[in-house]
């Protein structure tokens, strides 16, 4: 159940994470779970947004580059990245970019 | 059908959009293919991606912060954002920000 995220004011960072995902299984839900999990707990990390219908949206928002320099070279997620590239995607995107500004309702 | 954009090499920006639905239909599907269509008729559009389930979440790109003003200044928008806060969303977030770097697969 993804939610809104209740992010800080501005600046802070968005990883536009956008995929299609390829016939292959293998563990994908629990790793997307567990991949979800595992970044919350992270040092930095502010909030997760995702949704997947023709392709798949996940961002997620950091305080800094730092955090999420750090965040891409956990063992876990490395290992992920890997079966993500050799099995469960058939392309993705990853763009990281610096929140400026933000409204809502 | 939302596919990944192919988007040029950084710096552009990215404008996410996170929302949550009413139970109001009136026309939102509707709306919301011709904001697309219209979307890509507009000077610095670079590109947009959609997906939604618990949330909706759109990121559209552009070429510089002034295609985005521009884009949320055009007329047929402006009454698709008055419906939207009025009638169709629950709950959105807007976000700007700059795509520093990108990579993919």
């Amino acid at each position: 159940m993804s939610v809104i995220a209740n992010t800080p004011k501005p600046p802070y960072y968005a990883v536009i994470f956008t995929s299609t995902r390829s016939e292959a299984d293998n563990g994908y839900g629990e790793m997307a779970n567990r991949m979800v999990a595992l970044a919350e707990q992270q040092s930095g990390f502010l909030g997760i947004e995702s949704a997947r219908e023709d392709i798949g949206i996940t961002v997620s928002y950091w305080a800094d580059l730092e955090s999420i320099k750090r965040w891409k070279a956990n063992a876990e997620h490395v290992e992920a990245q890997k079966n993500g590239r050799q099995s469960w995607y058939s392309a993705f995107k990853v763009r990281v970019s610096k929140v400026e500004r933000d409204y809502g309702l």
